[in-house]
């Protein structure tokens, strides 16, 4: 048995990001820069006015002085002369202010007069209320860096550095593929003493949450042929993942079965609960990661070590997922030598402290508690027993849109 | 002006969730159910074996005994004798414990020994390594309810208790319509003074990760025609956003533009910052939600008004943006009587508190900080004057997936 972070270290040791694609704009969002954005036009590209009001000279626009209109400057429509002494430009938000003028005299502060004349209520300060050019950005500044997942907000920044295209990676495709005599897809006969299949299809969500194209493969039955061929059904993914499979039973047949069609083991068996049987390879040359068959397991391995591997294909930092501190909130037992992760709601304390309250079960076969859970209290090989309170690690789940 | 909390109360008052839809389960992930899945299997379906080892009567697997192999039990397919006094049965994880079996003896605890007799190397508990028929879920018990915008991990579920379709709330259409003489679309010729449109693009990919569908319309120039024949086009969304054209000034015409297409206002001005100027109302039918044109504005709006009007369209429930406790990271100064949500920085301390630093420039032009923070500090009106360190309420932008 090898530990976690020698075995992420090792998977995600032999992952490359995926080449990079162009996509129009709206379809990069969620996606990974495979190149920074580097602004091309300068934000604003003018100095601008922050508020609808007046252009003016402010040595001229003290209190009670009468300044004279001379034209006027909406946002897309700048005023093409400039101001010169006593005189005033209307203008708008986001408008350039013209030559001459130094300061905005703001709408409410001014009373307009007969004949084109606009009476000062309170005296400007010079440069108050402009936005200088390049506030926000200047042409030639990289923006977003390359390896960020881009947001709705990074979007639009991309959108207003003036880029229509972008160039992110290839979203990799991921096989699955669920093994097993005993399981069924929803809705399909169950086999006698069987049940419904839940892994192939919450990993083909957790992959796509993650950014990748899951490529769902038809359940494999325990049988040497059926696994060997499906398994080379697969080639050309990125990244191939079994469930079920792995474990020391007389009915684990991935790994004899793939044996033959040229899988070389890295490692197996890791010192995590849930999830001891975990295949780490290659199949040719297609990495494959086996997951347990066990639901719960086969996610928190999914949480663990495939969110992880997915980062890396997709040209992010990979690395162990975020924790966040919390306490606990009920006493923890002390732990043996595999490290645990155990299933929690998350609460904040009176004081403000996270809360992390572990589920009172926490068989591995329980998936119901899983999909409650907010969030994976982590407790490292042979931890010692904690008190209701203790400062406790955590993996908060719905950072990870799991 | 009125406050955040009723224009948030009055824009969710007047929309209805989006009829139902049957999707298929791998379709249905992030999406939000109108029914709840009940479950129609018993997980386990019967008791089953949680290791690989030997079912076994109990009272005879004392250690030291010798017991007699008459079957095996692989998981999918059950044994179909029982177990007598002084025998066991070969047994994996997940299959089902043969009658007569009371308890489990594990594989490592089992010398095998010539005969098909198998000599016991540790006494077995009643009971123990049995996972009780229903130890998850019953056939029947409601597993997720209506309302719920699914996980990974509720997909997973879903399809264990055997669910191949589910019935979800339609995704919502939202138009967004950018208007303004001086935006041009990414790489499209800019015209003189104006810049680069941004709000559009950003808000669809919010859109889009709120659970909506985003029908971008084409960039309407500042011409009341123009306008209302664009918003007359966005008819059959359940709602249309509309960017700029909202605030004080003379060449604000979305209002004016769309009162001969039937336009009802409900109100206009908001006593927040950034985002005074707001527009909710009903185009015939469609309900009409005017954003401020200032990308910041627009995006800090859609932040806590857009993503819970598209809650309310999706199914979930609709609230405020959740927030967090936090401590202020710079002193910050009094607030005015508009509430004002200050782009923020986030990190944890040693004691592991939330820490939420403001950036120091804080101008509703300024996209890239919106882009960079990771929350937003909120500042009720008239809120007095904070030390670093005071406590702060904050909305995390990454829980929203924009």
């Amino acid at each position: 048995m090898i530990a976690v972070e020698e075995a992420r270290g090792r998977i995600l040791g032999a992952l490359a990001p995926t080449p990079a694609e162009t996509v129009a704009l709206p379809e990069a969002w969620g996606r990974v820069l495979a190149q920074p954005v580097i602004a091309r036009v300068t934000q604003p590209p003018a100095d601008v006015s922050a508020m609808d009001g007046y252009a003016v000279r402010a040595g001229d626009a003290v209190a009670g002085a009468a300044l004279r209109v001379v034209g006027a400057a909406p946002a897309g429509h700048p005023f093409e002369g400039s101001v010169g002494p006593g005189e005033a430009v209307r203008i708008f938000t986001g408008a350039i202010v013209p030559p001459g003028a130094d300061g905005i005299l703001l709408q409410e502060d001014a009373a307009v007069a007969a004949g084109g004349i606009i009476r000062v209520g309170e005296t400007v300060r010079p440069g108050r209320w402009i936005r200088r050019q390049g506030l926000d950005f200047a042409a030639g500044e990289a923006v977003l860096p390359a390896g960020r997942r881009l947001t709705a907000r990074d979007i639009g920044l991309a959108a207003a550095s003036n880029h229509a295209w972008l160039a992110v990676h290839r979203a990799p495709r991921i096989g699955i593929l669920a093994t097993g005599d005993e399981i069924a897809l929803p809705g399909d006969p169950i086999p006698p003493g069987g049940i419904v299949s839940s892994n192939a299809h919450a990993l083909a969500a957790l992959v796509r949450s993650a950014g990748g194209v899951p490529i769902v493969l038809p359940i494999a039955p325990d049988d040497k042929g059926a696994i060997a061929a499906i398994a080379t059904a697969a080639r050309g993914c990125d990244l191939l993942v079994t469930t079920g499979g792995a474990s020391v039973g007389d009915h684990d047949l991935v790994q004899s079965a793939l044996g033959p069609e040229g899988f070389a083991l890295d490692f197996w068996q890791i010192a995590m609960r849930p999830g001891k049987p975990l295949i780490w390879g290659r199949l040719g040359p297609t990495p494959l990661l086996g997951l347990p068959g066990n639901p719960v397991s086969a996610l928190v391995c999914g949480v663990i070590f495939l969110i992880p591997a997915l980062q890396r294909l997709c040209g992010q930092a990979a690395e162990a997922p975020r924790t966040v501190n919390a306490v606990a909130g009920a006493a923890l037992a002390a732990n043996d030598r595999r490290f645990d992760h155990l299933r929690a709601v998350l609460s904040q304390d009176a004081a403000g402290r996270l809360v992390a309250t572990p589920f009172p079960a926490q068989d591995s076969s329980m998936l119901k508690t899983l999909a409650r859970a907010d969030g994976l209290i982590l407790r490292t090989p042979l931890a010692p027993p904690l008190p209701e309170g203790a400062d406790v690690e955590v993996i908060p789940l719905a950072d990870l849109g799991i």
